[in-house]
């Protein structure tokens, strides 16, 4: 099977896995808007890395589907409650309306707030599962809690909003980036080894490729900003520049980025390659860093 | 030792739990945003109906004081985000101004976030404690979540805001109420329950208890919310009706809504002897429902 090939087969095992969560329920509007920013098209980097990861450490996808949907919907969350009014105020994610668009400001709020508490229903059940594994499951999901909380991305999005219209020093980039979009990769990564039985060695392994990958993929974002068009990339350009937001663009510029950003994808590589040789794993990192170079 | 020295220790316990939780961390704006709403005064009921049904069935206080903040962390997020403009509104809670008053509507809803995923990191972090008891606390942490989420909590506040300005029959006004309030009663006390090692059949038994008190609880909350006074309350007052809110008072009207209050303090006045006889449960269940009578 090509690279390609077993990437949809995933990516569509995800999306089918995603919407048993949300199939079907009371209150009717609620579960409409929480599905209609989970089950966005996307392109599943999250799950795809938390599946891959625990594969590489000889997991069953099994071992690690109910922790991928739960980065999910994760990161659709952050998403939605990012595009608020108050906060980026955007209309347009994954090239369709964002959510307080469609359904109003409270209700985004509530769907925000429903698809992060049920990431850890979703854990919570999975740990409950008889047959041995809740202790491994259990670490697996402090890992994502430790990463997606106020320690982690939420720091790295207040951070954020703190400096708009401001100008930071790399340090307060560095924080912002591998917090605000790093650490789920990282996450996703360390998740699914450790609920594949990694040791905690392996896992530290998997913690320093998340960190190099994510960093690569922010800074590819930036840039994408500045050279991309909307249509490619279903949102809206040059927002960054717009809102004054710091970038790696801003801060180092657009060629010092770039250099910056390929040596970053080398060094993804050879840790890929070194923890587990030619993979879908190692594929799926190249993937994750070039993806629209 | 009397209740209201037991009942002021445990808070004093619980309080001392709660600031280490949000002492002294980085991004300072948000752990300070999270901490005016996690600290401020309250009577931490969901936290010690946790810590006393853990105690009914002899475990010790540290087999439930995680679950315990866990709760009073998702209460707190839940009034920081039902007070945003686009929910309730509302600029004085708790005898203070509102966090999006304090903070701005970016870190209200931020902190919220923070507070909700922090219960999270909490529970989890307590599953992850050697000493056999992973499997109990994860069952522990499953009924906070499930109760917490879009089946629970964040379903009742839904149908609230969808029926503003509406009047609704019994049957939804019965949903928000028990989704509401009453689901995080239940959980308090079938998490401090299951913590201790009760078996399901026990644990449904505080979950019926649970159900009765939040009922109660909730009609004396609409009833104040039309006799009593901004200061005793420390909230705005005939907020509900100005909001054109579904109460029990606007359902049953006033004395009705009275006679079933007291029906209902007299049910968990005797399951609670059933369940635990004359001990801090069965005071604090009374304490709960009567609270200002």
């Amino acid at each position: 099977m090509t690279f390609d090939m077993e990437l949809a087969a995933k990516r569509s095992r995800i999306d089918a896995a995603l919407t048993e969560y949300v199939a079907d329920k009371y209150p009717e509007t609620l579960w409409e808007a929480m599905a209609y920013s989970l089950l966005a098209p996307g392109k599943r980097l999250r799950p795809l890395l938390c599946l891959a990861a625990c594969e590489a450490e000889n997991g069953a996808e099994s071992d690690a589907m109910p922790l991928a949907c739960a980065l999910e919907m994760i990161h659709a969350y952050s998403l939605i409650h990012d595009d608020l009014p108050a906060l980026d105020n955007d209309d347009l994610r994954r090239g369709r309306l964002t959510s307080h668009i469609v359904y109003g400001e409270a209700m985004a709020i509530l769907a925000g707030d429903g698809l992060l508490n049920m990431a850890y229903e979703t854990m919570a059940a999975f740990c409950c599962i008889d047959g041995g594994q809740t202790a491994r499951r259990a670490a697996a999901m402090r890992i994502v809690a430790v990463s997606a909380g106020a320690y982690g991305m939420i720091g790295g999005q207040t951070v954020d909003v703190l400096n708009e219209n401001r100008i930071v020093d790399e340090t307060t980039l560095r924080y912002i980036h591998e917090n605000k979009t790093g650490r789920l990769f990282r996450a996703a990564l360390c998740a699914g080894a450790a609920a594949a039985g990694a040791d905690a060695a392996r896992v530290a392994r998997y913690d320093a490729l998340g960190s190099a990958v994510g960093f690569a993929f922010q800074i590819q974002d930036d840039i994408l900003d500045v050279t991309s068009s909307a249509s490619t990339l279903g949102k809206n350009v040059g927002g960054d520049s717009r809102n004054h937001k710091n970038t790696a663009v801003s801060l180092y510029g657009l060629d010092a980025a770039k250099v910056r950003y390929d040596a970053l994808c080398g060094e993804v590589r050879s840790m890929a390659l070194e923890l587990a040789g030619e993979s879908f794993l190692a594929a799926l990192l190249e993937y994750t860093a070039v993806r629209l170079r």
